[in-house]
């Protein structure tokens, strides 16, 4: 259970994750970035003289070189109780006598490892953050394209008043462009090497140390931390929060659309060949991309939660604490990379029925323009007795299945105070969605994802 | 990531997990399970005379033969949104004409993957109840060795009074056998098969579906179920909850072991060889299985919660809560494996230091029997005297640095109504703790986890 | 926000509690139950001769007198870090010096906290068994007078194939019957008295602890804990658990009601005088009842997951982990309680539309009898030919909006093979159904929580 | 359980809560914010011409007036799912005729209560930020003081090498200025104002929506949002995000002085009058601050998954996921207010015994400091022979109860390479501290609380 391979070649395939991100966070990926770090390790600590730039050399390429065995070294992880101690006895081997004490020199295991997650998570983070422009991308189009298309909006369940599908697109684009915006940052400012020694006192490298700390960050292109972070695990926190509620935003609109593909509403399915049929059932569309990124939404707070359970890390560094980050991590990293992905892939293939969307208001027989009879007629005869008629009128309305219009017209107390002329404007949408379009501006002009940083899906 | 491999050949090696635990957990297990499920079908329905005998005997010899290709199924499932449907798909190739319409006849796709998982949580379960079943077994035999074993007890870090080390792996044993039966009572009785066929109402089956229903679930040697589960997973919760109560049991224990393997503290230490040694700092022996024990009850609740979370399953079938499932349900039974069969390792290694017990004991001057000092004075000047009379002497043993005994004596109440032989009654352990034997024995007469059981760490 | 008050009597009333519950959770009854502790204490230490008798009378009287002030030691647990320590002072205070000595004689305050708090979920507990009972049945009514109400089955949120609303409330019947009849075991079985003095001992009652123990768990109604369980918290798991899974069947029937409701699905709507009205829109009617169980299910798996993640008590008394128990765990009881009742009153007023059932069938035009077709198909041409068969009946039909029975009979494989009483028979809901009344059958034997514990909502 | 009363007058007393927080908390409190945001609303839309200034005049005063009765309202709740409803139905009671139709005009139950839970948690997260403030400038004098205080650094429970204790109060430092600073962004920047009307389109105020949104978020405090959230929870998970990892932070550091503080430790304790005695120990001296902040450290995690797990609502309002986040909000910001404001008080009163900091590195009888003689030895040896020669000093060392500097002067491997003084220098902790006041004077730099809002505690 524990090991992810390099690939998604597993019985369930790539139902919950991305390739291109799970390339990112697999074994091979660990062992590289762990190698990676002891690489930078040495040539930043030869640029500090703390190491002899030929030794650094032949350590760099003994890290490039390759030739390491994971299934060995995950044997030899579990007396040591992490990985990273036996690489660095392992890189000691293919190292001349000249070069073998600055192997590992003055890190600990968690540097390397805190450090090799750290890139693993940017890289990943990377693909993630490209999937969610995309995503926003495709709701930016939808918001545009569906400006005026006018639907159903639904509260609790049941037909409140309209909207327009271009708004509904344009708030999971603000919640997409706000998720993977803050995760760009986290990326950006808040992956950071991990170095300080045994215990965070940078003890090995004497008066040097800081300087080796910020050479080792320039070298990795993650940040440098003010103090080692081994039991302070903000960061991680950080990433954990951004990573989560990327993956609420893609889940609210998964759910939105699995709602609105029901048979009962048919107003979006999921498009894509061959796509969600169902073995005993030849006739159904399953909203399988949906169903999949509700999935990681059911997963993601846990995950979240798990790695603020274990924040607390005792002393230097924690017995358990900081092992049980490791796989949560990389799993809350590469089912957001599933969830995001596969929300951009449904973004492109969703088939918009604008007619059944228009059929679902009119089924409403005007009872959801209520609030705007009520709204007209509020001035005129107080808001109590406004809400009163408009009731009454509807209740009439749900009972004997006319039209609002037609009810509203016969009423005493509409007809006293409106013309129909007036009783129609105020059932119409125009009203009603008139500031909608100024909002879906808004909610393009605010993107912070560039645009340009769309992958296709 | 998401993918186990049937081995834990991975870079984490089998730190948070057990080789005989996983290899009921991995994809191999799974697809194996899932051809059992569909074999077990055919059979019960040619048992029921719902398919023809020939049939099912071609249908079972197909998923005997095991030429399936793991990740090309992989790739199937993901149109699909589950590995059951390609499968059904790929076993209708194997068959003649006369079996095809037989191959998953009556079923859907969650009846076969449901039923799988129920089989891989059984047979992995088995041998979690076994591991659990060996660390109880060595819990007994120190509460039995150390039933005398005089030991300080401590409440909120603190030395509180005296307690015996039997009394403590007498409390261990408690959580672990309650948890380790309560989980045997989920295998054995709430691991049910799925079936019920598109929409859990056995349709195809005519009136025979209960009845196949009936044999299906005795072939797998799972439970009947009243009903088809596909969205009432109170199932998937017991084992979920028994599973983290088995993991926090152990958690419990192996953070016991590590507060009192504190150097300062030095009760216990891990053994086995060339244990928890670390790459930069020689001298020092880590309590590594204890530390994997711990990283495991962090994770638990948060999968917990994630299968609590994924309950509410809508309609028929769930879109997403479902999917959910899989992959935290096997994580969770994977890490369950990984932390009980590191308890029976740590247990078996422990390395009882009973004279350091003594010593913490003595180091105390007597203050944590102030209680039984307490106790004995308060029939003879009343409770709050006794107390304002101990504490004045506890003070003063405190700032002096001398012995409680010796402050006592000296002190004007305590002298006036106890002799100095009843003071170091008072002081002494014996009344203290002449409960304890029977407390052992009681916690040893209560074991439910048959001791036969218990395999070898 | 720590304390709850004695009533419902706040801003958001009793939206998410249930009266009669919380009145058994309030600071009023657990002042009651540490008072009922202590009392019970006393006498059973007087009835096994720790205690003089007439001490322990007076104690009793004091502890019944009442005149405590939660508000002053609700200050004062401030500096012990629990209320228990000064309600023992306030005692003290209460009683002859005779008596003084002896109360809160051989006890810490976690004896009578965890007490108290087991004696609140106890008798809170009942009453959320008895809401469930309710519900139950209302279900088991249901799934009676509904048996033969034909209705789409929906998997992935599509329409499948038939079922009967029977079967479905069946399906709650089966998930809330287990559930809280998993809760009554817990709460007769699993709810124990606390008793071990400082360090789980029972050191200061010297031999006679085990028997002071038996007698104050008979005093109570809890049961007798094989071992004091101050830092063995797996009786809280069992709660918690089992609540948590309560709230999960509730929130699963309240989801398929509000979705159900759907304006557009129509099939079942909440009753009761005035319910649901929103204030901007007059015509709504939400499904209060059915949001406010969701949102207890929303609460519920993070609560769990906290009483599951404070579970590794350390030593004899944990430092934090304890303390954290106690509000979640009063809140986990509280919102099951408000879950449990508020689902007992919305099947109550559950309005079931038959009609719009049958309609809701009737649109699909067949489709989801497509299983049923192939099925008959199957035999006679090979499954795959079937599938191919009915899937290309079922794309004519959806694309040309004609009934797949009109297009099946003008189908070249169908009508070689099977007549059109054949066909007729083959999409009719009969033959799909004809397990279903055998299954609600079972589901109405298998129930374990009685009828008559069943309380009017 | 639901309603917390306006004052920490309960039984738990203030134990997990702060007064000035909860007090921004209570039911008054959140009256009084829907109150404010009725106020504001009315005149935000005088302020745009949607609404006669003398009536929104009026709504204000009224309310002002706040004759409003909590009780009578959570009542009126029940039926309408929400506070807001009833509320703006009894200010309609409270206003002329002419005035009525402008009450709650444009808007929605969530738009009140959701800008309500904002000042809420602004004006209770000021509290807080200004603890944490409180809190960091404790632990940068503790930096500056004890900079060159030595100490034991430990790793997983074991002494590693030696740090000062300075650095970890820097570490403290850097973690609660960190968290403390990000949650000042979240108030700052990310609560908004909630605006939309029934389904977030501004409806009823035609074209001015957008103006009222702006002037509504100025009047208030609040940020003006893109669009409306009613279904886009990202500032909610941000805010739930930004506690739980404040409190991570405080938790850490009470691990930490809890660790510090065993007996066997002895390196801090807790001061404070009276404080953590305990009813049955007198002699003792419980770490009560730390293990109620450890306590906020076990629950918070659970809370911040609720809140992560109820953030995807479906459409353009929720039925159940809006509902489940009012009461854990709430909680967490009480929890969070509650375990800063303890930690400011834990640090103030923290007694440091510099001493027992000594002697604990001294019985380490040099171990501590192989690391240092490994790597002096290393350039001159290798460093495999390097580490070998000092592992077999520290077994002799470790089994012989000697001093590794005697040990090691008389190996043969050592005194070939290295003089006394060299063997001296390595093993004293000047050097394995070189960096350490760079690094702390780091710590103290990067401060983005400023020390100047600190309240004391």
């Amino acid at each position: 259970m524990k090991q992810p391979s390099s690939s998604s070649e597993g019985l369930l395939g790539s139902l919950f994750s991305s390739r291109a991100v799970d390339a990112e966070l697999s074994d091979d990926a660990l062992l590289r970035a762990m190698l990676d770090a002891e690489a930078a390790l040495a040539l930043a600590s030869a640029e500090t003289n703390v190491v002899p730039a030929a030794a650094a050399d032949e350590i760099e390429k003994a890290c490039q070189h390759g030739d390491f065995e994971i299934a060995q070294l995950g044997v030899q992880a579990e007396s040591a109780g992490n990985p990273a101690a036996p690489l660095s006895r392992a890189l000691v081997e293919r190292v001349s006598a000249a070069a073998k004490p600055w192997v590992h020199h003055g890190a600990t295991s968690q540097d390397i490892l805190d450090t090799a997650l750290m890139l693993l998570a940017q890289r990943a983070g990377r693909e993630i953050v490209a999937s969610a422009a995309a995503a926003a991308a495709s709701c930016a189009e939808l918001a545009e394209r569906h400006r005026h298309t006018v639907m159903l909006a639904r509260t609790l369940g049941q037909p409140a008043v309209v909207t327009t599908f271009g708004l509904k697109a344009a708030g999971w684009l603000v919640a997409l462009d706000t998720a993977g915006a803050r995760l760009d940052v986290v990326l950006a400012q808040r992956l950071a090497v991990q170095l300080g020694g045994a215990a965070g006192t940078l003890g090995v490298f004497g008066a040097a140390g800081p300087e080796v700390l910020r050479c080792f960050a320039a070298r990795l292109g993650l940040a440098e931390p003010v103090l080692p972070w081994h039991t302070d695990r903000q960061r991680v926190l950080d990433l954990a929060a951004a990573l989560g509620a990327l993956v609420a935003a893609a889940g609210k609109l998964a759910l939105d659309v699995e709602l609105l593909a029901q048979a009962e509403v048919g107003e979006v399915s999921e498009g894509g060949a061959a796509h969600g049929t169902s073995s005993a059932m030849p006739h159904k569309r399953n909203p399988i991309d949906a169903a999949l990124v509700r999935s990681a939404s059911y997963r993601a707070p846990g995950l979240v939660a798990t790695l603020y359970g274990a924040s607390q890390h005792e002393h230097e560094r924690a017995a358990g604490a900081w092992h049980a980050e490791w796989q949560p991590l990389r799993e809350l990293v590469s089912i957001a990379g599933g969830a995001l992905s596969r929300t951009a892939q449904l973004l492109c293939n969703l088939d918009v029925h604008v007619e059944r969307m228009f059929e679902d208001v009119d089924v409403t027989r005007g009872l959801v323009m209520a609030e705007q009879l009520a709204a007209r007629l509020a001035p005129l005869v107080g808001r109590s007795a406004a809400l009163d008629t408009v009731a009454r009128c509807c209740d009439i309305a749900v009972s004997s299945g006319r039209a609002l219009r037609d009810v509203a017209l016969a009423d005493d107390v509409v007809r006293t105070h409106l013309s129909a002329v007036e009783v129609d404007g105020a059932l119409g949408p125009q009203r009603a969605l008139q500031a909608v379009p100024a909002l879906i501006d808004r909610a393009l002009a605010s993107r912070k994802l560039p645009a340009a940083s769309a992958k296709s899906a």
